[in-house]
Parts: structure tokens; C-alpha cells; sequence
């Protein structure tokens, strides 16, 4: 019997009505379905909940999330190993990631079930936070990886090294790394540029940096690209997708190159991201 | 008898003998000196000392700083209203308030003396922050205020008005609004506009703003920028001079203006700011 | 008898009726009309017709342009003299300067006629080209002035002073002097900040600078700016408000300052201007 | 009997001695040397010249090239396809391209001869415009191509298709499309990203956009990037590596793609490319 996994972010009251067809729609059609934990107490069936980070375990044929970009960010990471198509429903604005309407939810489910379906393959970026020479964490991010100071904190000073030969040297606010598919993200708000999600490259963006003549620097997917904190201002964290965050040391290392892992993204049609660029950043016909 | 008043950063132990050089040739020229409580501690001569707030209590005739630009803002501040000259000597890196070399003390201390020496009138921006209707806390920036988000927060959201039109709204890592001075500092490395020190206006830059059309925006001097904070992330908080810090809450609104007060800067020549700015941005002959 | 004038671009056929119909209403209210050479030809009038540069010679109490902003930026260099309000209607898509839709045009006279309407008050800026030491030719710019070189040219070199002291050097595509007005021009797609109207400064950027850490220069109104071209490449133009061309010569200066003449544009409200940025900036609530 | 070919820049007196030692050198080595038309002419020996196109029909081991960027650029053109080594010595300032001194001209060519050298690969881009359907003229681009307009031209307008997909449509001063190597060129100026030389990527970047939600966007080397110019301002250029231009009319289309040929820099160690990036950007230690 296939198995679909339900995440969803349960805030809204239109959701219930949503995940109710859902449900039945999915029975209907043959499926066993996996709630997380939030959907599951949202739904009054808290016994059927499996935690975010354990629904990997079991396998599954599809995963669905309702919610916006945070929603697939936070699934993309569970299920990045398993392969498992993803289908992204924005219950709100159009997103980069989840630019399938509900009005469209059950026309993109059936182009998947007979083969028709465009299937996004997007890639991961493995990073590893190095302390005192060992692998203290490591994350698999889709969209981005930042070192930020805090809000009173004076500027950070950081060391751009690729795979181990000095780049660079400069006090800043923060450092973003990016995926292609982060690009659109905050690097986009740090006046970074757009990569094609195809483009096997990462990009390293700095935040409000001291040194004026520093660009954003695009960098060879299968090349490693360090960023280690020489000053530390109180309160500077690492964080994750924009939802995992560790507080930074002195001497911290972060590392970064194309993970092995990949997400497939369930669309509309081919053109999915196109469309995406034209609505979001009015880049269409007038 | 004339006062003269110092302050320093008393971390280098190469201040010392300038220090110590420095009282002599005050003496010498018939001051009194007052030292503010760290300097007068590094010296050995803590009873001395008087806190750098109460400084501008007693009348002085100069004001010689010690340090960097952060030295010399702390020194703004506090003698803002007394409209006592300001001598800013720069122990370690040109700065853009401080261009002075040690080097060029004694000469510049001179020019004064005898009435050549060039005053430099920078003004400073009133703020006021508002809360629940009232005024919370009101401050005399010399550069800027910033207003921004922690390091691990999501994005705040900022409503601009100007003499209480709606101007903009949008979601930013921040905001910050500069006097003509402080254009040099924060407001460069977010992307601002330099402004020349005479300019009648205020700029406002946002800091990683989600909506790609704001831009830079120059205000008249004698108008009111307001920046209403409708949503707060965590531990968001309005810094004034890089130096001074409140947390800030929901609904919580900065006006900022032209202020009547004004600092007046004792420059080798008259052309102190096109050096810096030629030095320390490359911006010469090649 | 009361004077108006209309300047129109008679492009498009669906002016004839709207100005069919504003010369019947003009007459009713007691206005004798001149009309400009193009309008008077397109009416099959042209003996009524007056050359652009000839119109402000006669007293008018009121001016009208029906096309976009290229047409007011006509109308204001030919009137900037005279003091006469402005009234610029847009025929197609919202302008900076002509933010009165033709649906709006009688309200917006009416409001004229009863002395309720909204003055907005626009300085130019006075330019002069410098040749061999005289003044070759002098401009009033309501926007801005422009020097850039020709689509095959290498880049020029230009010498910024302000008020005679050097400021920088550099090479680039070419260089922006622009009033407040302009800056929501050719400034703002050079990534300029935008000034106020009402501030009293003009603003210099430079187009693709090869010096990175040149930024757009905010200085007062009542400062002088030149500009020296030092390396002028094959095809290098000034052009004022997008409209006039003179080629430049080795050696050329460009002087600006702050005009003493002004126009006054009729507006429909008090807040016309952020109501543009709000929508042509999608600046507004979402 | 090996054969070097030597192309120069013949406009400085310094040149002559550089040249004169290197061909008894090269002779010395055992080398037959080819010289282009310019430097034979320089040398007073115009029979000894080859037109710089037709040098490369002979089979040489090592392209020499004393100038700037722009001879490389030159040379790297017509050496495209032979896959001939090309040392580029900078006779002026440090180039991104022509990072080896005078000084360690010798050096590095006995590191060549004794095998040690480091050869640095970079890619070319293949640009064919597209006249009423056929393939009007084509390019391999070291640097990039650039479509702008003349100094007086109104803005042109650009449709960009990314493998016959359309992605925006926008009004600019011109459109950039640039190749790893050429994003430290011109694309640098018009505020790009830095693309590490090994990265299989294209960028295009917008010159002046009018659209300000326009940001770079880099895109693979396999796909195939479309601008078709649909308003052409008068004097409207394609150049290619700002040597080589076509003037463009309505509708022409320009195609890019990743060229098959390729070009191999001489480079005196591994991390030429670092250290140009840290002393022309001042990226290094301070």
C-alpha cells in the first residue's frame, strides 16, 4: 500500500477543510497517510502524529506540505536522503518553492500518479561547523547557511578561504552561503544575483560589509568554501534554512560544498520557477 | 584660566607617554585640564577622574579626544549643547571624524591658539522614541540611529511616514536614518549615498529590505522621519551612535529631525573631509 | 482676458477629442489658448500654432501639457522663467511629474480656479559647459544632466570637484548630475538614492564606475559641481532632461548649482508624490 | 624547431628593449618566433609581421603577449581553437588576465619549458547573432558581449529567453553577458557577481535597468541565453570582448552558450587568480 506523508503548518482555521478532502482524497486513491505531529494534534488525532523528524523513517511514496516556503524548507531537510517526491501547496502567497495553489493540488497529484508530472531536482549544500579542529555540527541546507552578528553587536570579521587558499578578509555584519535555489532567498535581500537551480555553483554574499570593493562570489559546486569567524561579536549564530541556529566561537570554521543529497520538487509545469520570477519580481510583459 | 578637557580609550600602552606629553604642554599654555574617569585611572590618578556625562558641567574651552571616531561620538554627545570646539586625534587608523594624527596635535592645538584653525560644524539628529503615545527616550545622534533585528530573528516590519504622510512599508533586517556625518559610517555599508556635512537633510537606508524597489531615501532636515515597528521580532533594538541600545516593542515609533545642537570639529585644513574621503574610499589621483 | 497655453504630443488619436473638448471648456471659463506648433498642426490649425521656445514670451496664467513626463520636462525649460503653474496630464502611464490622470483634469482646474489647488513648488539647476574657459552653453535642468559616452567608446575619465576642491577621480560609462526631481530619473536606474523634492540638494552618481567604492554623492544646493572630462572617448554627450545633446571635448567642465527659476506643478493633492513612489515603486500596503 | 609567436601593444619606448632581449632569448632557446604586423612594425622589420588573424595558422608552442588585458583578449580570440599556451605579460598595471610582471617574464617561461608551469583553463562563449532568421555573424567571447546603446539613445528594450523560455522583459541602458573569466570585466562595473573562473556558468547582467527589481542572473555554460533587442535605439552596438562591434536593428536576437574552445593562461603559480582579486580589490589582510 503507498504512503503519503502530511506536513503542514496548522495555524489557519481554512486549513482544516483543506486537509479533510486531503485526507479522503488520498484514501480514496490507495494511500496509507503519515501526519506530523502538529497536523495530527491540529486534526484531533494526536495518537496518529509522528515526529517531523522521525516521518523519514518510514517509507513513503509522496510528501505533501501545506504552508509556505519555511513549511517545504523544514521537510526538504527530513526527507532530503530518501529521494521522496515533494509537492509544496502555498496556503498563502506565492512562493519560490511552493508555487502550486490548492486549486491546483489535486490536477499536480494526478499528473504525478500517471507519469505526467515535472519532477525539480534541487540540490543540497552539506555544511560542517568546525570547532577546535573537529566536526562539531553539520546540516544539509536547500536554501541558505548565514553567520550573523546581533542587533547591538559591532561588526564580525570573517575569512573567506576556497578549497583552502585565502580569498578574502573582511569585517562585516553577516556572510551568507547560498544554493541556486537560496538565491531567490535572503541572498536576494543582500543584493546577491539570481542562479538557475540547474547551475552547479554556491554562492558566498556578505552582509553590510566595511570593505566596499567585496562582490558576491559564485563558486564551483563541487569546490569548499570556508568562512572562519576571526572576531566574534556577543550574541553571532549560525543558522540553518533560517531554522537552526548555533551560537558561534572564536576560531569557529563553517565549510560548505554540494551535498550528495537532492530534493525533487513536484510542479505544476516545467516552467514553474519562470513563472514564479515573473509574478514575484514583475521581470513579465507590460 | 582656560579648561581643557580630555578623553581617551586608555587600552594602548603607546597613549602613555602622548598623555603625559599632552598635560604638559596644556600646562605649559596655561590649562586647567579635567580627565574623564578611564583616563584618569590609566594614569594613576583616579581621584581626578570625572565621569564622562558630567564632563560638560564645568566650562571648557576644547575638548581633546584620544582615540577613534567611537571615542570622539561618546565625546558629541556629551558636549552637544555646549558648543565647545573638539579636537579628535586618531591613535590608530584614520578615521572619518578623527583625521588628526598624533603627529599633527601640537599644530593643530596652535592654529587654534592663535585663531587659524579651521571649525567644522556638524549637526546632530534629535530622536525621540514613542511609546504608547509618550516620549520613552529621546537622544542627540552625531551619525545615526539603527534600528534592527537580533541575529537569529526573522525579518521586522517598518512603516515610514515623513511629517506623518505614509512614504513606505516594507519587511527589513533594519533601518537606519543618518545625519550628513554619519553617512560615512553604517549607512556606507548598507548601500546609502554619501552626504556632504553641509547637506540640510537626513538619509534612510534599509538593511536587507525584502521589497527590491526601496531605495536610499533623502530627507529635509527640518522634516520628521518616523519608523513605526509593526512587527518586532525577538530582540530588536534601536542603537544610537553604534553605542547607546533599548530594546524595542510592538508598536513602537523613532522620530528623528535636525537637532538644534551642533559639535564643531578642529581640522588641520579646510579640506580634511575630501582627504579622508580620497584616502580612506581610493577616491584619488592614480 | 486670461491665457493658457497647451503643449501636447500628439501622437496618439485619442488626444484629438480630449483636447477638442479641453478648448471648448477652456473658452467657457474665459480662456484665450495658445497652442503649441505640434498641437496647432495636429488640430489642423497651424497657423494658431507658437514654437515651443517662443510660448513663455506671452503672459499665460496657466500651462497644460498632455503626454508624459518628457512633455513637461519641455514645457518646464521654456516656462522655468516665468513662474506660470504647470497642470501635467498623463495620457498614458502614471509619471513622476504628471500624476494627474485625464479623468482628473477639470477637478484639478477647477480646484486651480478656486484657489484650493496644490502648488508644488520644483527648482532647476542652473549648468553651464565650460570650454577653453567660457561659458560655451548654459542649461536649466529640471531633472538632470548627463555625460556619457557612445555605445562602442571605451570609458571616460572624469574629476569631480565641489566647490573647487577636489573630490575624486575615476573612469566610468559616464556620470549623473541630478536635482531632487531627477531623482526618480535616469538616477534611480544607476541605483542613486531619491531625494525629496523639497530637499535642498543635488546628487551625483556615477554610471558603471570602474572604481568600486564610488557611491552616489548627496551635496548642497548652494555648492558648485563640476565635472571635467579628462579622457572623452570618440561620441561622448551631455544631455539635459533626456532632451538637448552637445558632444564634449577634451578639457570640457560641466558647472552645476542650484538655479534661482522654478516651476510650480499644479498637483491633485498634497501627497501626490508618495502616492507615486507607492505605486509606481510598489512602496504601498500589501 | 619550436616557433613562439609575440603580439604587442607597440605604444610605449619601454617596449623596445623588453622585446629586443626577449626574441635573443627565445632564439637562445631554440625558438623560431612569429611577430604580428604591429610589432614587426614597431621593431622596423615589417616583412617579419603577420596579420594578428592569420597568426595562428602556423603552429606555434607559446603565445606571447606584452600589453594589457586587451592584447590577451585579442590573442585569445585568434589562438582559440589551437589550444597554444598564451603567457600574458602585463607591461602596465596588474590585469585580471596579465598578472605576470616583466620582472618574472623569464621565470616563468623556464617553468614552462621544465614543465612546472601552472596552466590555467578558461573557457570561451559562443555568440551568433541572429539576423531575420539566420546566423548573421558569429564570436567566441573570452570576456563577454555587450548590447548598448549610444550616448543620446533613449533606453532600449530586451527580451531575455533562457533555452527558449521567456524570463524577462525590461528597459536598460544595454544588457551584459559575460563569461566566468569577464565577470572581474565589465559586468564588475555594472554591479555582477564574481564568478570563479572554473565555475560552468554564464551571468547576464542589465546596464541602468529601468526595472529595479532586475538583479544578475547566472545561468549554466550547457544552456543557451537569448536577448532579443525589441526597441532599438539609434546606435545601438553588440561588442564582443570591447573589441569587435556590429551595430543592431529591431528584432536582431544574440544566443550564448558555452563554446567548445577554450583558452590556456600561463600563470605564474596556482593562485594567480586570488592574488590579483586581493591587490586589485583589496581583499587581502590588513
Amino acid at each position: 500500500m503507498p504512503r503519503a506523508a502530511i506536513i503542514s503548518k496548522p495555524q489557519k482555521p481554512e486549513l482544516e477543510p483543506i486537509l479533510v478532502e486531503l485526507l479522503a482524497w488520498l484514501k480514496d486513491h490507495g494511500f496509507e497517510v503519515t501526519l506530523d505531529e502538529q497536523t495530527a494534534i491540529y486534526l484531533g488525532r494526536p495518537q496518529d502524529g509522528v515526529e517531523r523528524t522521525q516521518l523519514a523513517a518510514k517509507r513513503h511514496q509522496i510528501v505533501i506540505t501545506l504552508g509556505g516556503d519555511g513549511t517545504l524548507l523544514s521537510a526538504a531537510r527530513a526527507f532530503a536522503h530518501t529521494g521522496t517526491p515533494i509537492l509544496g501547496i502555498n496556503l498563502g502567497s506565492l512562493g519560490f518553492l511552493t508555487e502550486v495553489p490548492v486549486a491546483d493540488m489535486y490536477r499536480t497529484l494526478e499528473s504525478w500518479l500517471n507519469g505526467t508530472a515535472v519532477l525539480d531536482s534541487r540540490w543540497l549544500m552539506h555544511t560542517e561547523l568546525i570547532r577546535e579542529g573537529q566536526v562539531f555540527r553539520s546540516f544539509e541546507a536547500l536554501n541558505d547557511v548565514v553567520l550573523a552578528k546581533g542587533a547591538i553587536a559591532r561588526m564580525g570579521e570573517f575569512a573567506i578561504e576556497l578549497d583552502r587558499q585565502p580569498v578574502a578578509n573582511f569585517k562585516a555584519d553577516g556572510v551568507i552561503i547560498s544554493t541556486p535555489t537560496g538565491s531567490t532567498a535572503y541572498t536576494l535581500a543582500a543584493n546577491g544575483p539570481i542562479l538557475m537551480p540547474t547551475v552547479d555553483a554556491m554562492v558566498l554574499t556578505a552582509i553590510c560589509p566595511h570593505l566596499l570593493t567585496i562582490r558576491p562570489i559564485v563558486v564551483p559546486g563541487h569546490s569548499r568554501i570556508s568562512v572562519t569567524v576571526n572576531v566574534v561579536p556577543h550574541e553571532t549564530y549560525l543558522t540553518v534554512d533560517g531554522q537552526e541556529a548555533v551560537e558561534l566561537q572564536l576560531g569557529d570554521r563553517i565549510d560548505c560544498c554540494r551535498s550528495e543529497s537532492s530534493i525533487r520538487l513536484l510542479r505544476l509545469n516545467e516552467n514553474g520557477l519562470f513563472n514564479v520570477l515573473r509574478q514575484k519580481l514583475s521581470w513579465g510583459e507590460r
